[in-house]
């Protein structure tokens, strides 16, 4: 009989990333904070709500434009923690560095981190670093792991959808992962499309106001806005609606995906989040988003239903229907 | 000119890991936490004292006497908590598998990670998977971060170190380092060398008991017993003594570090705990810790001195000698 090997959909964040999750270290460590399965652990230290939230970064290539590796490995888990409704405070940060790689881009690396911790409010407390014989790794791999404080009044669950909840994408969809591809793949666009990995502690602060009137964050990274929408769907047991032609989208990602045949729903950003809103507060929080350089393309895309459970729909400007699937595996690997 | 690159000797938790981090993230990142340099980081989170600390682990190879990859990513965390006088909590862990992976092998490493984790009482409570191509890492690399609450009345700083405390280690020095060499050169001893590899969370309890009489805690990985006593030597400005034959040592051990030209105090442990205690507490300490299986094998092996501040001296059973300087680089890369 053949063994079973792991494939690069494994990391995708797509089924294939979901059934291992759930099939191997949930039922091996199950546990109440662990079995909730959300971007990070919400925990009780000493009487407070401690959000935990770890990511692994593998990038390639490690320079991009709109950021590097370095810049990537923060902002991505100060996103996780904002999304947990934390306050960032604090990062680790382990590095496992293959023999050879050059001390300058080490240092490149270790400065965009302090950088851009900086703009996010965090400290960088402790870290590792490893070295791995020269072709054993590739380059180097950094793994963040942050902490915050769970904001007062904040609940965001996936249970907590209900019908007529709006869907609100807060800035152009695809930009991260289409700037990884046409780096890796040597595409030149008309206008050069930036990765748009950027931290978003800010919008952490101006949904926490709403308080339970915020019912879910997502970060939509590996497998897109696609993705996360249908892990909402199926956690809540509810349906979701998106209208294609609200979701916000950069002309010249737009055409990119229509000659390359990506679904740029599906394609990672760094710096977006997924907002599901009650419906009454909806349009408070979309305008006061919009006032925020970081999410001042923020637009309600669809809304929470109860006529598709544990669906997602995406509906065409002519009133057309179509299944937006969570993907068995990845449109493009090692994005993140 | 040459661009200098990082060398295998940067990740030995030796002089080049030191200048690596002093020099390039310490400078680049620095704040109050992580300035402290500690095993850790120990953090004000909503009033109660948190303490953080991060390892990767890239051991090969991945299954050896004693222990795994899963439990090694464990007891590092683990004790590296309780080497911050914390009671330790939850853990991160953060995995990168090389494609083509078995399967069966990662869930060999998750049970064995949840056995361990239920054994010294923490959880797992979330986690990341990355996949990269074949031959774009080695395996498996896990990262874990550990939260834990540091303990009433424990102060853990190696400036509080004072002439005349006493130094004691935990049990018998060089099995882990010495396991991993024997497995992967295929040596083999009169009597099979396997890892120490556990975790010490009881201890972290017993000390408590003795609230600041205990000084300040190391645990003796890379680089083994000593580095982690030059380190205590740099960080406090005290000089330290150890008596060579008051060092615990297993018989098979040391005619193997004979034979081999390895020293045993510079080899690495992953179930030893380097203790700087005020004398007049040490042997009560002792006792206790030798009434711990994990820990019976315990031993007061020298002590702080203003002699020779920042340096270790090693004293041979005859009087004689030597400085314990801190390696460049490791005997041995990847045990950890």
């Amino acid at each position: 009989m053949k063994r079973e090997r792991i494939l690069m959909g494994h990391g995708s964040g797509g089924r294939m990333t979901q059934e291992l999750v759930e099939g191997l270290f949930k039922r091996t460590w199950s546990n109440p904070y662990l079995d909730q399965m959300l971007d990070g652990a919400v925990l009780e230290v000493g009487g407070r709500r401690i959000a935990v939230t770890t990511d692994s970064y593998v990038v390639t290539p490690l320079f991009f434009p709109g950021g590097d590796i370095g810049k990537l490995s923060v902002c991505g888990t100060v996103n996780d923690l904002v999304a947990c409704g934390a306050k960032p405070l604090y990062l680790s940060a382990g590095f496992i560095i293959e023999e050879g790689f050059p001390i300058d881009d080490l240092e490149r690396i270790a400065f965009s981190m302090g950088g851009i911790a900086r703009e996010a409010g965090v400290h960088l407390v402790t870290g590792d670093t490893k070295v791995v014989e020269k072709g054993k790794a590739d380059g180097v791999f950094i793994n963040t792991t942050g902490i915050g404080i769970v904001r007062d009044g904040v609940d965001y669950r996936p249970d907590r959808l209900e019908p007529g909840d709006a869907v609100i994408v807060t800035g152009k969809v695809g930009e991260h992962g289409l700037a990884i591809l046409a780096q890796r793949e040597g595409l030149n666009f008309s206008t050069p499309v930036t990765s748009d990995c950027q931290p978003l502690h800010r919008l952490g602060e101006i949904l926490a106001r709403y308080g339970p009137a915020v019912k879910c964050l997502r970060d939509p990274t590996r497998g897109g806005v696609a993705t996360v929408l249908n892990e909402l769907a199926q956690q809540s047991g509810r349906g979701l609606v998106v209208r294609e032609g609200d979701i916000p989208l950069d002309p010249v990602v737009a055409g990119a995906c229509e000659m390359l045949g990506l679904d740029p729903l599906y394609l990672a950003n760094e710096g977006k989040m997924v907002v599901i809103v009650a419906e009454q507060a909806a349009a408070a929080v979309l305008d006061d988003l919009r006032r925020l350089p970081e999410t001042r393309d923020s637009a309600i895309v669809g809304y929470v239903t109860d006529e598709v459970p544990n669906m997602v729909l995406a509906e065409t400007e002519l009133g057309a229907r179509r299944i937006l699937s969570l993907l068995e595996s990845d449109q493009l690997p090692r994005i993140c």
